[in-house]
């Protein structure tokens, strides 16, 4: 089996010092596999090495270059799941995809980008102010160095880190990111890999973190050619988007290994700071060793041979603090955890209607059982999951959660991706930011919520397959079926709905808005300088709700 | 929801002091239930209570009385997988059948029998020696009458438990046990309950520890109507059997409510020592609390209640200990677990042919590797899984793992069901015997092992559906495909192969049978005698295997 480096990637396309390349492609299923370069006239057989693995050094490879491989299948034909015997296929471990998906990837030197960040070492746990942003949507042009405009700002506002939803290449320019089908790619409509690493350069320079959100629980519909290599799935599990990524059925290494690569990438290859990992409760791996507990082993080394600091935070729908008690507690060693619950519960305590998920929360009083043992559910009868669901969270600091009162999921997933702005009243929002900012918990804001933007944040896609398309539409239409709306669903895929999502700064104009966010940064500033309200023991809160008040001291 | 009482079932039919009895069945998807009592005319309408179960107390019923269900569909039609609108269905816990399986349970007292055990308070875990059989093939009778008739035999062997392979009650009078479908039941044809009772009673009275083979993770295939009362399975998870129990999805706490009732009817109502858990790695459960877990905390509860001992033992394929770490050190707190893995190594290294599971097997090393860490893979790339298989059993004492040179499963599974004492020399007999006896493991013989009987154990069932006979048929000679047989399988459903699997004592008349026995009985008390065979520290264990002479000190 391929060893683990964590000093450099061991799959996809390398540069060497001297200049030339090796490209290793993990595809079990062919009997041949040629590397393509654009531009030049003959494919170059690659050797057959190992466990289904396929290698190649070259120097005909530079920068910018355009590759991609050939794939036969003579002999095991019968594994395909598409029709031609020889495919054409880009690497699904490239960095990069100057046009967008096809055929082709872009050959990507990690290597020369010149980092100043050498005096950063990261941020300690307990001081991640976290600002989750969507790149598409946070600036009019929706790239990374609209994000770097806009750090001087953020600064001033006083949040600590920003938290970048998924920037994994998808197809098309406009997706939230979750539909991403190369994880080591980065978005091309965005700027690509080298103006990410500008940006957490960037960052690290102005004292910012950057949490970079991925996807291990599945590969977006369109452009998904991963069972063309190798088992990247198993029927053993099922997910929301069909078979489970196989990581504990037969020929799970190879699997294995690609993710764990990507973790270190990221962190190695691109200085992000910590990791925000997609719906960790759809990875599905009953083996020995958990990938999650696998992902933080690797982590560790990193961390011990960089000497920097790096996160990995989880969205979790079991509380269950296996996933992020210490490895040697029989946990998972996550470092932390979204918690849904609290929003929920703080929600409902402001007002919102108890329908769909939220009909679990009956408002302050569990809010103020939030603030005390973070898990909302941690052992009683829950009438929406219709099961005894959770457990206590013993042992878990403050540090180890992070609450919001509105996040991309929460605005989004509703059918007109109203933010609170827009549903409550401005002495409620402000409300809300104290509460979050008042908990023993790690806070998050979502873009624009500093200031009360009022558009909406709406689902949005930009798939080219037109029953995809469809699909997608239907599901959003039923999706909200159990919150009984009787207005139209935004069409995902139209532009329009995309351009409605994005933040429009000139809010900022009008008094109200500056109001607001004058007491974001006061708010802020005094969690920072009071050490009530930074020292995250739990133990040291006490909250008691007064129900016919609705009020929580 | 109804809660667990450790001193008596919430569950199916209960006798109380005055000699009338409640009944409690969960039918979440009935619209009406009246309980019926054979031979009276009018059935008697339950009463609805929460969460979808239904109650009745009345003094109609005496001991030995058939009852079953009339479960009414009309409003929730819609969730019936069975035809009729009006169902007739024996209790799903139900402790007898006296007739066999109907629509028609035998209501038991269990606290009429007479218990004389009361200075037994049942056995340290260091100090098991299973001998496990199988009812219906120990003795020419096939009851728990005529294993007791053994008892004194098996005390001068020298163990100190037996292990009854599964006797829920199944279908016809022929079947290893692991096609139950009334997991309260006790099978009829080898006695019912009382003599079980009887059984367990007699083996504590001379000193005996009785382990009970359980099944938690399928109910058989005929006979199973559980569907037709509630949501017991889940097609969120898939076992080799279908759909998964359903011990996490939507409704799972009746669920888990009626397995956990199941262990504390064995251990309070059978005195029954300690549980072996079928395959637990089929039982799928992903809740923050795992059924297992759950299972220990109410086992331990009951012992603290009784002061007796009891322990948890698991078939596991997954070299994971976090099912036999404690609850503290975040594991599942299961006692003990079968160890596949030494028998496997043990059988190679005598001379077994290197096919289906055995290929990950190389004999004498890996023998060596299972005396100091048990599991042989424990983080190494497993050919025949195809996966990197295992984690090390750190700080799991010996005692927690239990070795054989054969058992039901090993045996039976070979095609033609061939013990030891047919496929290797009497020598080698002797030298698997003390391979077994010297590990720092408990051990386990299968019964007749001790003197070398020669009759086959094969698989044999005695299902009234013809298809399911077939299928049955069919899968069996599938199964073998992998170890290239060239011979028939034998026909499980016949009566022929259930009596050639039948122990026959007069092997015992012969020198050479004597000889063996004698020799098991040396060992056995060896092993009891000197303290560097039973003290299961692991850690004082040194095996070093010389492979050209195939040698192991």
């Amino acid at each position: 089996m391929i060893q683990i480096d964590t000093s450099r990637r061991t799959i996809g396309l390398n540069f060497l010092e001297d200049g030339s390349t090796e490209i290793r492609l993990w595809a079990p299923y062919a009997s041949k596999v040629f590397l393509v370069i654009k531009k030049k006239l003959d494919p170059i057989e690659m050797e057959e090495e190992e466990f289904g693995y396929w290698f190649i050094q070259t120097d005909q490879i530079k920068s910018g270059d355009e590759y991609g491989f050939e794939i036969w299948n003579e002999k095991k034909k019968e594994k395909y799941t598409s029709n031609p015997s020889i495919l054409r296929r880009a690497d699904p471990a490239a960095l990069f995809f100057k046009n967008g998906i096809g055929e082709y990837s872009s050959a990507c030197n990690v290597n020369d980008f010149k980092w100043t960040d050498q005096n950063w070492k990261g941020l300690a746990q307990k001081d991640y102010i976290i600002y989750e942003l969507h790149t598409g949507t946070f600036s009019p042009n929706g790239d990374f160095i609209s994000i770097e405009a806009k750090l001087d700002y953020l600064l001033q506002l006083g949040i600590t880190a920003i938290e970048i939803m998924p920037v994994a290449q998808f197809p098309g320019e406009r997706n939230w990111g979750y539909d991403g089908v190369f994880p080591f790619a980065v978005q091309n409509s965005y700027g690509g890999p080298a103006a990410l690493q500008h940006l957490v350069n960037a960052c690290h320079n102005k004292g910012l973190a950057v949490i970079l959100d991925v996807v291990y629980n599945h590969v977006g519909p369109e452009g998904n050619y991963f069972n063309d290599f190798g088992p990247y799935f198993t029927n053993k599990h099922h997910t929301p988007w069909g078979s489970a990524i196989n990581f504990d059925d037969a020929d799970a290494d190879p699997v294995r290994h690609y993710f764990i690569e990507n973790v270190l990438m990221w962190f190695r290859d691109f200085h992000i700071d910590a990791l925000r990992l997609d719906a960790v409760h759809a990875i599905k791996d009953l083996g020995a060793q958990h990938i999650l507990a696998e992902i933080k082993k690797y982590t560790d080394q990193l961390s011990a041979k960089t000497g920097k600091l790096h996160q990995l935070f989880v969205e979790l729908d079991l509380n269950d603090n296996r996933y992020i008690n210490t490895l040697t507690k029989g946990g998972y060693g996550m470092d932390g955890q979204w918690i849904d619950e609290f929003h929920h519960a703080l929600r409902v305590a402001a007002g919102q209607e108890k329908n769909g998920y939220y009909a679990d929360f009956n408002g302050i009083e569990h809010l103020a059982k939030s603030y005390e043992t973070a898990y909302v559910y941690d052992g009683q009868y829950s009438p929406h999951r219709r099961k005894t669901f959770g457990i206590e969270a013993e042992g878990n600091g403050g540090e180890q959660f992070i609450v919001f009162s509105q996040n991309h999921d929460q605005t989004g997933n509703r059918m007109l991706g109203e933010r609170t702005s827009t549903l409550l009243s401005f002495e409620l929002l402000k409300l809300l930011a104290a509460a979050v900012f008042c908990s023993p918990y790690l806070p998050l804001i979502f873009m624009g919520e500093e200031y009360g933007e009022e558009n909406p944040f709406q689902f949005f896609i930009s798939h080219t397959d037109k029953q995809l398309v469809e699909a997608v539409r239907k599901g959003r239409k039923a999706e909200f079926a159990a919150f009984q709306h009787s207005e139209d669903t935004p069409d995902p895929q139209s532009e329009t709905t995309f351009k409605h999502s994005k933040l429009n700064w000139e809010w900022l104009d009008q008094p109200k808005h500056q109001l607001l966010l004058a007491y974001y940064k006061n708010l802020i500033s005094l969690r920072k300088s009071n050490p009530a309200f930074n020292h995250l023991n739990r133990k040291q809160v006490s909250a008691s709700a007064i129900k016919d008040q609705n009020c929580l001291i």
